[in-house]
């Protein structure tokens, strides 16, 4: 058996994110730990299975179901999933994944070089879809991968905003591939392998179970170097899949939604509790996720025609009352200045348009200026 | 003159927020510089005013208004004004009033003890005038008065969750406590005077003006320990009150929206830029403005059935497929655990309720351990 066929044995008996293997695999190698374990020298549950395993069905179906198994040192292995080596366990997992399932026309290391990974509660809202779908597309068209776990809500409404601005996107399955979960989303896999790929580190006719969901998370937090949660109640998977980003000093983003919602709640904790960005915006992911110095656009412009006035202007400006009119003298010593330099200023402030003279030749505002065109807006 | 007549005076003859003044007469007092002003001695916008300036109507016409004029060192005086005495400048505004008028039923010493500004957009959604009611409700019921502009939107909405509390509430107004403003309020104005109180720095008779609401807004700000922004447009004059309470070193607090809300974007960026701490209820802002250790109840209860489980039993308990059955062998091999010790637990844990024997004597999940229930929940 070679170290590719060694990791692949190992995929079929072992359970993603046990520590004690993958240490053992990183410090020995494939090819020894699976030697050891199918020797019958020692005596456990995974040597127990490991004796009777037969990997030629397995290789078999996998060919028959298109899949392809990729191992640390491939081109398509994502490089984040060298920092699960070692790292803090969650959840009593760990460990960098013997080998990974993948299946579809991208090329996992080219997409995972320029990713994020988008999660959030399955019972979404139509406004978490709505804002997860608009990340993923303003992302995808920033040229940046989206990575999900395909499961309902904010994973699909995320795969499908990357489908839709045509950017190929990376969903991370906790079973087989060859059984699409949910089976609802048959189509939405389908569609996904066609330029982009569905990953697993579980061989085909596997299902998931609960520890397969977590050790899914840790891969999706790993394989990107940000994740952003959209929406996510009290319990919720995706704080797991969070928690995996924070272990891993990865960049952790949250929207945020309105606080009356259930689903905003852990987003708005965990922004609360400065474990994670708020973002509101694709750019802003961008912006968190690109070499320092580049800035998200900030939103739109500020400029009001009286931001041109001088301080002195300003004051003169300022003095006019908002309703009537002022004499000159009132006018200077509202504003603070002597009467000389004030009435020069309020000539130069007429032939601008900021203020007007009345028949009594008093000083008002002319009657476009209100509030919003000059910007005379105190509150 | 004595002291309080001259601070009355220069607060006829002085915007507030002049920061020469507020030195001047923190240096010499308010007696000596009004004097120096009105002398004949100096010749100034301010001193011509002062010159031929008379104290009498202004005192005959705010004791008909029901006014009374509070100063430094008296018991009403907010405590919190005192840090206005040589802080940074705001728009070129700065320093402790000299005075305040006052009207209402209430105590503002008493009722700036133990407060809170809300403020937000004028132009406010229905979203946001819930929660500020709602966070005006809330901190009532805590004992916290609420400090306000008395403005359309928010302010408004800040006010009458505070009065539906119960609780005595602030208004600070930009010009003169005779002339509500906005007129519209008027009603709002009489139900805050009854057990709390109105407040401006300027005398009967002056309307509001631009620089009068930024000068205003530092009031409010100063004479809070922190502020809750709820909802701003880009462009607002609550950013300009939230500047006051950074300048100040106050608590600045913002409520999260839809970030597809254009009155989100204020609130969204000043927690984005960690200026302001996200809150969303009113014990979380009560938490910000106690003592240390005093934290706010953190959301409902995470703790279900499964939460009870050890390492070993939990481990039995989630090699049990969701669908199907399987037996104790597979089991043990799943777990990880030797098959003596897994029947031990399974045995254990079907008197407990979290598994069940099929009649194969396979196991499985009791019908009534769904997701939800033992908190069986992957993602």
């Amino acid at each position: 058996m070679d170290e590719r066929e060694a990791r692949m044995a190992l995929s079929c008996v072992v359970e993603g994110g046990t520590p004690t293997v993958a240490d053992a695999v990183a410090e020995y190698g494939a090819v020894e730990v699976w030697r050891a374990l199918s020797s019958g020298k020692t005596d456990s549950p995974i040597a127990r299975r490991a004796r009777g395993f037969d990997l030629d069905p397995v290789k078999a179906r996998a060919l028959t179901d298109g899949q392809r198994f990729v191992i640390p040192g491939d081109d398509e292995w994502p490089a984040g999933l060298r920092d699960l080596h070692g790292c803090e366990q969650v959840n009593q997992l760990s460990g960098v994944p013997v080998g990974l399932w993948v299946k579809g026309g991208g090329h996992l290391g080219d997409l995972t070089r320029r990713c994020v990974a988008i999660v959030g509660s399955r019972a979404s809202t139509p406004y978490g879809e709505a804002v997860a779908a608009d990340l993923a597309v303003s992302v995808g068209e920033g040229g940046c991968a989206v990575v999900s776990g395909g499961a309902f809500g904010i994973d699909a409404a995320a795969h499908r905003g990357a489908l839709a601005s045509r950017t190929p996107t990376v969903a991370v399955a906790a079973g087989g591939l060859d059984q699409p979960y949910p089976p609802g989303h048959r189509a939405l896999f389908e569609r996904i392998a066609e330029r982009g790929v569905l990953v697993s580190e579980l061989p085909a006719e596997q299902h998931p179970t609960r520890v397969r969901f977590l050790s899914r998370n840790r891969l999706i937090a790993a394989m990107t170097p940000g994740t952003v949660m959209v929406e996510a109640a009290v319990r919720s998977g995706a704080r797991n899949t969070v928690t995996w980003a924070t272990v891993l000093h990865r960049v952790v983003m949250a929207v945020p939604g309105p606080v009356t919602s259930a689903n905003s709640v852990t987003p708005h904790r965990l922004i609360r509790e400065a474990e994670a960005v708020l973002v509101t915006q694709g750019a802003e992911v961008l912006e968190m996720l690109s070499p320092l110095g580049r800035c998200a656009p900030r939103p739109p412009s500020d400029h009001r025609p009286v931001d041109d006035l001088d301080p002195d202007e300003l004051a003169v400006f300022e003095a006019i009352p908002g309703r009537g009119a002022l004499g000159a003298a009132e006018v200077a010593l509202r504003a603070g200045l002597p009467i000389g330099r004030c009435l020069a200023l309020l000539d130069d402030l007429e032939r601008r348009g900021f203020v007007a003279q009345n028949a009594r030749l008093e000083w008002r505002l002319p009657p476009r200026v209100g509030r919003g065109v000059a910007g005379r807006e105190g509150e």
